[in-house]
């Protein structure tokens, strides 16, 4: 029987249930008698290379369950992206400490982490079992009806529009806020579950799986300013022009980029800010508000999905039983089962590892601005119990006496 | 005995809660015979000059509850600063309705129309009674221990703040984040409510009650960044030099003004990145991320205090009895009378009407750039039940291997 330390890590960018998916793994390992130690890899593979290891076993189990109600990776996390050199430092270390399972929370760059390292512990014929536990507020894996994250991070999307929009209704004039989602729309697209009645914002929903264009931007926030009087937009921060230039690296020059080699597009104002003064200058629209939902969206306290609390900690809880019950190494994925149920799978690392999904075209509606009814249906079980629900007058006017 | 109808509105920014005391004095002012209908102005005094009113007499009362849990102005609001023309057109049509009550909730601009609408009446001979209702995010009305609407931006404020701390925790650098606050910092200062343990952040909190000093703002940055390899700022929008000009005037150029006067700070990121990049080049800080908390925090769908919804309903419910029962036209005030325990008195309007609150000496640390015990004992109980908590685990560490 296989026996040694299992060690954890998170990896990416946090979101508000990755502690469920932890605690969910470090309570189940710790049921088993071969896993002679469940290890905490601090700011993730960094942690492992750098033997910056905690005892999870000697954690209270009234403190996990705390832990796990916590936004935020609570191991730490780490943008590093491991070459080769880097994930046999991984392996000499996972080594060194006996270690015979090894999982890895994190999005598609930290499953082809936990691909290499898994093909270079075979190529060294270290026998050490590999899962990657899923999580992602952009919904981005392929295999995966959602990734774990997002349903949480969707939930304080649709409650911001849903406030901004009653904002709006009561100082009328245009708002526009810019969501995170660099290749996948799906969390800007989840704006759509703030609209309860006809003319509810947001109006209009911009997203990274259709080309920018300005000038049909305009035109449509023009012909809803006109309607309504007022209009409401979700940008993604990841959109951009027909060639695939995003919007916010046309007009920023230089700009950050991280150990990906993607550019920083979180954590600055600036592309709500520009799409704000475009159309102050060119609609001559007086009251514009541009918002960047920032981190608030990924780590913000207090604002979780049940159902999403309940499957990020299933999805920790399945890796470990197929760490040690199953036959290979893999990637968690979750199925939709029913309206709404869902099963877990563990599928190749390489159908995860590196891959990127974006919206189907059946969630997109033909405008290219909007989302379609199909998804909105897929949202909406994600979302969980008790999300704010706007009520309105229903406005029985008084006649005039002045003016009639 | 003085009959007529009673007319409400709502006017300034929008706060969590508004609508509980919109939804607290129509639902008392349907008790009492003598109020011959109960009118809502849309979107403030503008609609009681175009006799836009709404019955709330029709209203049901499932509807109104479902209401008042809703975040946002439900009138509609505005931000006319009326003059002494204005509030004659208001009079007049208030009397061509058969006013005899007259109800506007808001903060100290509105309190001014309300005392002017007041006066006017008087000098007319027309026996009209007005009560200002208080609410604003800002916490910045003289007379009362607080305002309602503060509490629940607050407690976002702390949670939002609890939550980006741990985010950058486990992705260190330096965050910062702007929050709403012209004059009075108490809604910045509420990010302190975010820290439980000595590291926690926000580590520096800067108000628009003491001068911003760049120089030493960079040297408070480093100082933090150097102990605990990250850093968590919280700044008001309203932050100045020592001669009052904003620091967003400074850089900006021509800025947007409202009827009011005021600079437009909200509903742009531009304060947040300013001060990023001074933070990145000053210090060559390399990962910098920086939100603007934006209309979020006045009008986020799901995350208010029960202290503050209980007492913006009171507020609402004692404004329609002082109008009914008490001697005069006023302000409502909120007293604190234990720890905690409030009550309310009506005060004449000239002590709240343009005057504007700011934080006192007591509550604001030597430093300048964080704040004391004595207001984190002020603010604790009414961010109410239920406010999220930060766990961390107690990370006992493991023996290094390779390199110890």
């Amino acid at each position: 029987m296989r026996s040694g330390k299992l060690v954890i890590a998170q990896g990416g960018g946090p979101t508000a249930v990755i502690n469920q998916s932890l605690v969910g793994a470090v309570l189940e390992a710790r049921f088993y008698r071969q896993i002679e130690g469940v290890y905490g890899a601090r700011y993730g593979v960094r942690g492992i290379v750098n033997e910056d290891f905690v005892d999870l076993s000697a954690e209270t189990r009234a403190d996990l369950e705390a832990v796990a109600a916590t936004p935020s990776s609570a191991l730490g996390s780490t943008r590093d992206k491991p070459d080769l050199d880097y994930c046999r430092n991984i392996l000499a270390s996972l080594k060194a400490h006996g270690t015979a399972w090894f999982l890895y929370i994190g999005g598609n760059d930290t499953a082809e982490t936990v691909r290499i390292v898994s093909e270079e512990a075979a190529k060294s014929g270290y026998d050490l079992r590999c899962v990657h536990v899923p999580k992602t507020i952009d919904n981005d894996l392929m295999e995966s009806d959602h990734a774990p994250g997002f349903p949480s991070a969707a939930r304080f999307v649709a409650q911001a529009f849903m406030g901004a929009d009653l904002d709006n209704r009561s100082l009328p004039g245009v708002y526009l806020a810019v969501v995170m989602g660099r290749d996948a729309g799906f969390l800007t697209a989840a704006s759509a579950a703030a609209r309860t009645v006809e003319g509810d914002g947001p109006h209009l929903i911009y997203l990274p799986e259709r080309a920018f264009d300005q000038i049909k931007f305009l035109s449509e926030v023009k012909s809803v300013h006109d309607r309504f009087g007022r209009c409401v937009i979700a940008v993604s921060e990841g959109i951009h022009d027909a060639k695939g230039v995003p919007l916010s690296v046309k007009r920023a020059g230089t700009m950050e980029k991280d150990a990906h080699g993607n550019v920083q597009l979180s954590g600055t104002g600036a592309l709500a800010d520009l799409l704000g003064q475009v159309i102050k200058s060119e609609l001559g629209i007086k009251r514009v508000r541009a918002d960047t939902f920032g981190y608030l969206q990924r780590s913000f306290a207090g604002c979780t999905s049940d159902v999403d609390r309940r499957e990020a900690r299933e999805v920790g809880e399945f890796a470990v039983k197929q760490a040690i019950w199953g036959t290979g190494n893999g990637s968690v994925a979750i199925r939709r089962t029913g309206d709404y149920a869902v099963d877990y799978a563990l599928v190749t690392l390489d159908k995860v590892a590196g891959k990127t999904k974006v919206m189907a075209d059946a969630f997109i509606a033909p405008s290219g601005s909007d989302v379609t009814p199909a998804f909105r249906d897929y949202l909406r079980p994600l979302l969980g119990l008790g999300l704010a629900q706007a009520a309105r007058l229903r406005g029985v006017a008084i006649e005039k006496v002045l003016k009639r």
